[in-house]
């Protein structure tokens, strides 16, 4: 079957790889309907996370189950199904808390822009939809299986509350995705932190009542004029690096919430900013798993459509051209179909 | 009037001083009735903290309203009052969303461990009684100045509910209230972080279920074992340093909360840690203006006793032996009356 190989920093593959098999009961085996490229895939492919051999890349997906294994009784071959990036028991007290990424026994899914997959313990992450989707939900119901998760995650880790002034710092996909999310929880304010034209109309189709271009300290100033020097009660930081991070906490009232997803380079954060400022921070990968049911729902609903971050579509064959897209601000997030 | 001075590293002195005076239409005067000494005066004490000149030290009073500047209306002369630490207006969005230690007025209150105070910002500052207590009740009614009320917010923000298992790092005046706040919030174990018998035992009876006498890696891992390997859902980190705070971040369950009011000495903090945890943080100089009137009404109740913290009374004359006494650990918390 056809799967996609990072071979070495900007060196990704469309190759023949073996069909994935059954290997333990609790796995299954999934027909890919659609996948895509993260952002967090060009971590590596921009020789910035190191890696010492070539591996089997992607973790977002949906598709149709072909096999499952002796013990999965939640999903059973043909039905439609997302899954979380990260397998998860279900069960174990972090799961039953609403932090399925980080199960007690949680493996991170790989090897997802690919024809079929093989997902470990399935029960505990793979949610099926309603019916078979038409081709044309696919786009937003294969968003909740990371980026939009992991913008809700953001959204909620923040605090969102109706009514909320809400920044959002980063205008990649999970950035759009969090302006999004803000939207739905009921947030009535949501500044959308972009400099790019595409990313803020999709900001403002998202809910985006105000856009701020500047950055740093600049971009803080800004907020702090917008909100009449108080600041914003819940800020998404949704990029991963000192600069972000320090911005939506200097963007924050006294007491508001971070909820922070972009994965930390690096980062390491002085306590006395925090101190002095009272504001609450949360972050870590997205706990998908817990959201899939409701945000299946809301799809289903036909007004919801995280969808809109995919910008690129492309044959799974030619993978390699969305990363480069992707990496050269080309495309904000690339759609692949077998 | 009798007041207290902080020449010199060790050097704290009981002197005579002006009587303090109405300087702006906002303040009030306040003949003290009670004050103490408080684990952070140690910090210049012990010459940690620089100062380059001598200044009236002390910031938690209770006691007797003597006169008010022109634009007071909440408190008049004769009236009983408790005040926070932070002197705040109580009507800027800060304070109205409960973070009146970030008003946007803040002026720290200092030179209270004094015959009489000056109070800025009365009318945001101070809570009156419902009557003069007797004198029995000043201990309880003096702790909720800061230290009770301290205990209080690290509680509330390691988002202690009914039921949670909640590990208390530091066993300090603030650590001991920490226990009791969790014990009055519902919190169904508690974990007290102690390694001193008479701290261990107001620990204990503060609601205090488990004592954990390890450090470090070796309290994590006790943590671990009293809770099948999950993790606290809730901790009130009250010490301030690197350790402390990995403690507490390493005993919570994933997303579990760490509320931290120990001032933070240089501590910087690797945000991948907390990514990989979830744990949710949230510190900062108590809001105790905020819970003044809540805490008051638990000490008239009758059954609410956090002043159990003060182990050693002195005449004010004698505060130098307070400080001494705390410094070398043979004290907890020094009360001192006039």
């Amino acid at each position: 079957m056809r799967g996609t190989v990072l071979h070495a920093p900007g060196d990704v593959r469309s190759e023949t790889l073996p069909v994935p098999q059954i290997l333990q009961p609790t796995d299954a085996i999934i027909e890919t309907s659609a996948t895509c490229v993260c952002g967090s895939d060009l971590w590596p492919y921009r020789g910035i996370n190191k890696f010492d051999k070539p591996w089997a890349i992607g973790h977002e997906y949906c598709g149709v189950v072909r096999e499952v294994g002796a013990d999965v009784t939640t999903v059973r071959p043909g039905q439609f199904v997302i899954g979380s990036f990260f397998a998860s028991d279900n069960t174990c007290p972090h799961c039953l808390a609403g932090y399925q990424s980080g199960c007690e026994q949680v493996v991170p899914v790989t090897g997802c822009q690919a024809e079929a997959i093989r997902i470990p313990l399935a029960d505990g992450t793979l949610v099926s939809t309603p019916d078979t989707p038409s081709d044309d939900m696919l786009p937003d119901l294969l968003a909740l299986s990371d980026v939009m998760g992991t913008g809700w995650y953001a959204a909620l880790a923040a605090g969102v509350h109706p009514g909320h002034t809400t920044v959002v710092v980063g205008d990649g996909a999970v950035g759009l995705s969090a302006v999004l999310a803000a939207k739905e929880l009921g947030a009535g304010r949501i500044i959308a932190m972009s400099r790019h034209a595409d990313r803020q109309a999709i900001a403002r189709e998202f809910g985006a009542t105000d856009i701020v271009e500047e950055r740093g300290d600049e971009a803080v100033a800004r907020v702090k004029e917008l909100t009449n020097g108080v600041g914003a009660d819940s800020i998404a930081e949704c990029v991963g690096t000192n600069e972000s991070m320090t911005t939506a906490i200097d963007s924050a009232r006294q007491g508001g919430g971070v909820g922070f997803v972009g994965v930390p380079h690096g980062v390491r954060l002085s306590m006395g900013k925090l101190f002095s400022s009272h504001v609450r921070i949360q972050g870590g990968g997205a706990p998908v798993r817990d959201y899939l049911p409701d945000l299946i729902s809301r799809v289903y609903d036909g007004s919801f459509h995280p969808g809109r971050v995919f910008d690129l579509r492309l044959p799974l064959a030619d993978v390699a051209e969305g990363y480069r897209a992707m990496d050269e601000r080309r495309a904000i997030k690339a759609f692949l179909t077998p």
